[in-house]
């Protein structure tokens, strides 16, 4: 397989970034209690509006004005499930666009089984990391993401590998969450979701690379973090990105 | 309109926060769940004692200990509706000064229907953005917080435009929301509501603007406005106050 | 009484921490909202794998994958009592240790009154600061930690004195809280509770004292603290702690 079409892949999704930053999307993310604030400055540093209520009398509302959702599974509770399906419906009579980071469901098997039917719901992309993958039937035509010392991203038997990043980033809490909801911000304006998805990938991976040398540890590399994502630019993302076919 | 009257709040705001630094005042801050951390630390940070529980059958024995109180609409639900209104009860029955923030009730009919109601209940102050402004009818005798580029402090007929601030506050998750909360630190210590919300603007625009030349971007930037806001002084909002009437 | 025993135990602590860095322990920790993420990664520097759910049904799947459990009162409210009870008849079926913090129960009488009910539930280590032990009757058995300028860890009538720290740690939200959390990373790997409590008190003051040269205030101070955190060896325990008997 050539090397052409990773190139290309990348341009798509430098091209998508320069979207991200005109466009302004507004994203509702659903998320655990844990990395609400790190999720929404991150978005924030992206150029995208976040917001993040899931008041089941609410939410509609917020989703109706939203450009795409992120729903993430961490800290999961009654009046969250109530509250994603509220937001689910709201997303289909628009055809949102909408992500799923079943977090830390192979914890818990009532949430790998509530996971696996959202999936029926059919979200854009799935984002996780390997043991939540292991427990999850991802149906055809779902954008699969597993994330870990290299993110694999997976559509219709094309496989890349996302090799970007920095192991500070698997310490600072709420990371993984975030990249979920940067697959959010670029589905909002890219109709591909597999770019969407590689975009989201690069951008948080390259951010990490461009942030570490400004670090001294994991505590001061999240603020260089947000930084380098505020600061970065598609030409950052067509200069830094390694990517290639998992077969290569 | 002669400058005289400007010089004398900025006097006014500076004895204010000698008062807060001196008084350390107990604020009980009802906090959307994404942005309680930021507003806790920054309290610390101008010298109060932050609390934030929600719980319905714990909050009036919080605000009854509490100088002031804050109010913010952010991630509302059922339960803290609830909270809000066994809160105000306690503050009522002191006559506890209180600041209400109806944070995104644009992008919320119901959300922005409670705002209306809670300001039938009076507090001193009220802090909305622009678009949550057009939403809401403000009843005399409150006085009016419209934060933006700029923030325009309302009273009787009588507006002041505080001009400091800086642009990465936008991009931090929380800051207007920790001005709220400021906004009930100084109205703890000072009975002029329209001086406590000067006051407030001016330590929240100062303090980023000699945090923002020690930071890189919006990530560091936040670590950098608390150190700011901790060391701030009193002659710091002498020195660099830049204040108007809205018809110069 | 000589200064053996007291170089003995902070040789247990230094080992303790090496053996933390080793086992990389799985905490769960039932956090109050504010301050969840700061607890989480605090954990997470120290080398654990942190989780926090409170979710009624899910918690003690989350219990049964911990290797220790911390307990702390803050934002507490129906649903979180309920997930309290779960998770520690969770603990108990498999003895897993698990540490109380009663924050903030000086400001609510049934917070006080079911702090002292957990107490009754064999906590190994109580951790709380003065206004909340007053509050308190510590059942002989269960290793008392009263945190404030210094720390006193207290057992069957022994007590020492860890006199490391900074005066930031205290204008930060959530220190006190991670440094309960840290005790249950260190009850993970250590058998003994009040080595576990020392353990925990020293590498929180001592990686305090290493990180305020790093920082210019209480906000730069935090990611600067989760720096020294993550950087702490063994040997940085044996070097700089200050400790002594109460009547030494």
């Amino acid at each position: 397989m050539s090397a052409l079409p990773v190139t290309e892949i990348v341009e798509d999704a430098a091209a998508a970034l320069a979207q991200v930053r005109n466009a302004r999307p507004r994203i509702h993310a659903i998320m655990n209690t844990v990395t609400q604030k790190l999720v929404a400055d991150g978005l924030s540093a992206l150029g995208t509006i976040p917001s993040m209520t899931v008041s089941e009398d609410e939410i509609a509302g917020f989703v109706m004005k939203a450009d795409a959702l992120a729903v993430n599974l961490g800290t999961l509770d009654a009046s969250r499930r109530a509250a994603i399906a509220t937001a689910l419906a709201a997303a289909q009579s628009r055809s949102l666009p909408w992500v799923l980071d079943p977090a830390h469901c192979d914890y818990s098997p009532p949430r790998a089984l509530f996971a696996q039917e959202l999936l029926a719901s059919r979200p854009a992309v799935l984002r996780a990391n390997e043991a939540e993958h292991q427990l999850l039937d991802v149906p055809a035509g779902i954008v699969s993401v597993r994330t870990g010392q290299t993110d694999h991203v997976a559509s219709a038997g094309r496989v890349l590998v996302v090799e970007n990043g920095h192991e500070w980033t698997a310490i600072v809490t709420g990371t993984g969450c975030l990249s979920g909801a940067l697959i959010a911000a670029f589905l909002a304006v890219e109709t591909d979701p597999f770019t969407a998805a590689i975009a989201a990938m690069l951008a948080v991976g390259i951010a990490a690379e461009l942030a570490a040398p400004q670090a001294k540890g994991p505590g001061s590399f999240e603020p260089c973090f947000l930084d380098a994502l505020a600061a970065l630019t598609p030409d950052d993302l067509l200069q830094h990105a390694r990517i290639r076919h998992e077969q290569d």
